[in-house]
């Protein structure tokens, strides 16, 4: 549609957390990016921001996409939902004018962004306007389970990744029929997560890991976390048992 | 228990091929190898070393570790097993001995190595005699998503994994009560599979991607593949469609 040179988006997932588990094509796209936008929390730094800390090209010019303030709106509400459709189609054209004029623009996403990320919000909007490369990225939980030292699925074990914020008999029938899980969004919904856990015989084998291959990384079996204790940043993980060779068996 | 220098094995997750999406820190440990072990089919090169190709050090030790031969045995009796696992006790020596010359020895492990990989046969006959560090990876499914262009969970959907060995009645159950799925093991199991989706009504949403994000992937619905077609390295994914901001949701 123009002849103008037009740039792209770059979005570069991060992996779980520590520098040196970013893919080499991320880890390149970073490096050399002279646009790097990312979200963030009004007032912070933000986690995708600190993965790449030391990383970014002198004189990167760097967006941060801050999220609207929403204290005082319910998450679940149709105002918050338009209040953040609104934030999404701003950012939209600004990345879009961005690209236009011919840059290229590196978005950063923790994990990977495929992966219940944000950017996604961004990528359905974008994808027909401009050209978007995905990087995938290590997903945080599975840098949550190298950090339990023990593999998580054997054989033909089924994993279901779960959100804490469903409703807790939801949770239960999937704790009841799947070998492994991994519960994420955890925070203040750890109790419903517990006692669903309790409730399908499974509380004893679960652990909590909270910013797993980061600095201050944190590893518990989630039966002797203190129950008023809900960190945000933390995922629930039960480990499959699985199907293996013989002489490795129980039995 | 002993005074001699030590090393240690070193598991590198290869991610799902494009040797680009190896993470920076398995990257390092794959170039700097003087000794490299893969698990292969006796007589092929073997999917693991076909992705470090070009990146090993000149002089470099490769241990093939291939597989006995099993042709001749059901994969389920109790005598494949105990060649397995007498295989993987015979490697488990080996290794053993190699670290305690003081040499590191890096193991390549595609995908995650804790994630349905073979390595954890050797991780858990291994972990108690020397150091083994693990290196974690993109698992394959990701990047298979990552190939279909579309996001595979949103906000609260629920993410199954299963192995296409399953009973159908599980393989249906599953596939029933799970937002996104995410289908392995495929092969002379897709018939299974493509009859359970059919029965939960979600034969339609279903992609077969075929070596994802490696020279020669291929991506189609799977309602239009041959039924005869039973291609070995496919996933089947079924993306989900979860919560949205309401300016993007259909209603």
């Amino acid at each position: 549609m123009t002849m103008a040179p037009i740039g792209r988006i770059i979005c570069a997932g991060l992996g779980p957390g520590d520098p040196d588990l970013i893919s080499v094509r991320s880890d390149r796209a970073i490096r050399a990016a002279r646009h790097i936008a990312y979200f963030r929390k009004a007032g912070r730094q933000g986690q995708a921001r600190r993965i790449v800390e030391g990383m970014l090209a002198p004189g990167a010019v760097e967006h941060a996409m801050e999220y609207p303030v929403t204290t005082e709106i319910p998450f679940d509400s149709p105002e918050y939902n338009a209040l953040l459709a609104a934030f999404y189609d701003d950012w939209t054209v600004r990345l879009q004018v961005l690209v236009q004029q011919g840059h290229d623009v590196v978005v950063l996403c923790e994990g990977d962004p495929f992966f219940y990320g944000s950017f996604m919000h961004l990528y359905v909007r974008l994808k027909d306007l401009v050209p978007v490369e995905v990087i995938p990225g290590i997903p945080g939980m599975v840098g949550c389970w190298n950090a339990t030292g023990q593999p998580i699925t054997w054989g033909d074990d089924v994993l279901t990744v779960l959100m804490g914020t469903l409703p807790e008999a939801e949770l239960l029938r999937h704790m009841q029929g799947s070998d492994a899980l991994a519960i994420m969004k955890t925070g203040r919904n750890l109790p419903r997560v517990r006692r669903a856990l309790a409730a399908a015989g499974r509380l004893g084998d679960a652990w909590l890991v909270e910013r797993g291959t980061m600095p201050g990384q944190r590893l518990q079996p989630l039966a002797e976390v203190d129950a008023e204790d809900c960190p945000y940043f933390a995922i629930v993980l039960v480990h499959g048992h699985g199907r293996r060779p013989v002489a490795e068996a129980a039995e």
